[in-house]
């Protein structure tokens, strides 16, 4: 598959978690969100992408500060607004498609907007739907025509998915995504056979279809994550949110047949290993059943770096009388040598 | 003056503290505010105004419900955007009149939206800029693209208003705005003469010099409002915001040789004489040097009705063995007759 722009390839520039808002009192790092943000976007218009897909905590709080709410604004109208033609055909019924939004539409088709490129997100358990209304911060950008906010689920009973069809050139795009549900009630879902993905009714086999969800991918316990054998075998490509650590290269699974890649948080949000990898968002590319996605390195990211210290296995020795100072030197040198690298 | 649309009217739909979010927990009125101005909207589409001008609390709380905002963002969106063209000319340099925001341009200039009203507003002590960044809700929507937020001060030694300078015809209108100042504070900078507002150079007598305030009209203390006289005397008319009670009909200055109006809220938000009196929204019509205002009476707002007890007044004795339970009867007359009324 060439790299080159081709008039039935589509482009489309994938990230998750960007948590917006993450750390946003430290008055060191209180920007890095937005900044990062403003990275993703600046990629989407440097790649010329046909859309961005977001899969969902866009926001690290359900509420966010004003100021950071702000923030994502201003980023989404100075980098989606302009005059870029938008160069897919959008297939199926949009009024039932965004039959949960205010404004069941297509940012990109309101002919009072001049949308360059649309985003689509689903929302994340940092961002989900809550209080009166039901509402949540995508609510919020939808309804201001800044972004099309898709897979909200209202029933709790039934899970059943229309995706949203997209042609570009002789590429088809079936694109179904699922909002964060809690783990443990989505997970009985699917094993009461209640989450179906609707399919459409013709040419079923020419379709490309990706499935974005937002669920724990990793076994925390027998229910509170989601199996990929749980969903469906006919899915090609699944981007998996949720999970921070980047894992961006298409994983196969051979029992059901399809890949998943993983784009991980442009922010790390917690101490943990799977933080410590390099952070990246995806360019993917997709030409009738083929697809690739192209790494593309966050240059803006605070690197995050981790270490083990295990004392036994230096040359301190517990009976040393001054032994407290002397740990405190050993892992103060650790810390040092470790921002040292950091600040390479 | 004549009633009807000319080339050289500015028709403009002057409304002031809507309070949206009032009451909004309430199982009743939750929605009163929300209501009311959309009917507000309505009344601007319907009048064919040029633009709105609001005079500040827009919202109730400085930190709006989400639902409120929501319902904000989709009723600008779906009034306030539309193919109907804008009629007058701006003169004066929007980057510098919006320098305090993150996109200093006016809404119906940008050419990726497609404005149909715009929207101007000064922010009210209700809404006023707080927090990192020194935001307010405005900032928001002005941001959004959906409103266009002047008046926003942030020296706090010297405020020096510059008008938004537009013209219709023949017609031209010098917008002045100050959004709300604590009233001690801004007296203080009027009686030390650190309050100027800047006048266009070049023919000075042929511009009709509107003001919208954010304060207090009434005398509170000695220094807690703003004496009319405070006012610059080449101003033509003064929009006042901030006091509730509807006194639209224009009231002349005499010393100053200007004329004042104050529209009052939308929504009654508390037990006083003032906000029983009936409710209404402005239609300023400006000609040349000649304006008036039409009175537009808002229908959807829930009439409040306030009564004086004076329990020497009536027949009930206090030496009366049983007046406690005589008393609560009385009152409780006076309020079912008082429902039956606003049932009406
Ligand atoms: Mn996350
Ligand atoms: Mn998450
Ligand atoms: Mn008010
Ligand atoms: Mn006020």
């Amino acid at each position: 598959m060439p790299e080159e722009s081709s008039e039935d390839v589509f482009k489309i520039i994938v990230a998750t978690d960007i948590h917006l808002g993450y750390g946003e009192k430290d008055v060191i790092r209180g920007n890095d969100s937005l900044v990062t943000f403003e990275e993703i976007l600046e990629n989407a218009k440097k790649h010329e992408a046909d859309f961005i897909l977001l899969g969902g905590d866009l926001f690290h709080e359900n509420k966010p500060p004003r100021r950071i709410m702000h923030g994502c604004i201003s980023l989404l109208r100075k980098f989606c607004f302009g005059d870029k033609p938008i160069l897919f055909e959008y297939l199926s019924d949009q009024s039932a498609d965004f039959k949960h939004c205010q404004f069941p539409t297509l940012n990109y088709e309101d002919t009072n907007l001049n949308v360059s490129i649309p985003v689509f997100s689903i929302h994340g358990n940092h961002d989900d739907p809550s209080g009166q209304g039901n509402l949540c911060s995508l609510d919020l950008l939808h309804s201001a025509g800044l972004m099309n906010y898709f897979g909200k689920t209202t029933s709790l009973e039934k899970i059943e998915m229309s995706p949203l069809l997209m042609q570009k050139g002789s590429t088809k795009l079936a694109l179904y995504g699922l909002g964060s549900v809690r783990d443990e009630r989505l997970h009985r879902l699917f094993v009461h056979k209640n989450v179906t993905m609707l399919r459409p009714k013709e040419n079923q086999e020419d379709w490309f279809n990706v499935f974005v969800i937002h669920q724990n991918r990793a076994k925390h316990s027998t229910t509170s994550y989601i199996p990929e054998q749980f969903l469906d075998d006919f899915l090609d490509l699944v981007i998996w949110g949720h999970e921070h650590e980047c894992r961006l290269e298409p994983e196969w699974n051979s029992s059901q047949n399809f890949f998943v890649s993983q784009p991980g948080s442009s922010v790390a949000t917690s101490l943990s290993e799977g933080e410590t990898v390099k952070k990246h968002i995806g360019l993917l590319q997709i030409k009738g059943k083929n697809f690739k996605i192209t790494k593309i390195p966050l240059t803006t990211v605070r690197q995050f770096y981790m270490e083990n210290v295990v004392l036994s296995e230096t040359e301190l020795d517990p009976n040393d009388l001054d032994i407290g100072k002397k740990v405190e030197a050993y892992c103060s040198e650790k810390v040092e040598a470790i921002l040292q690298k950091a600040g390479r």
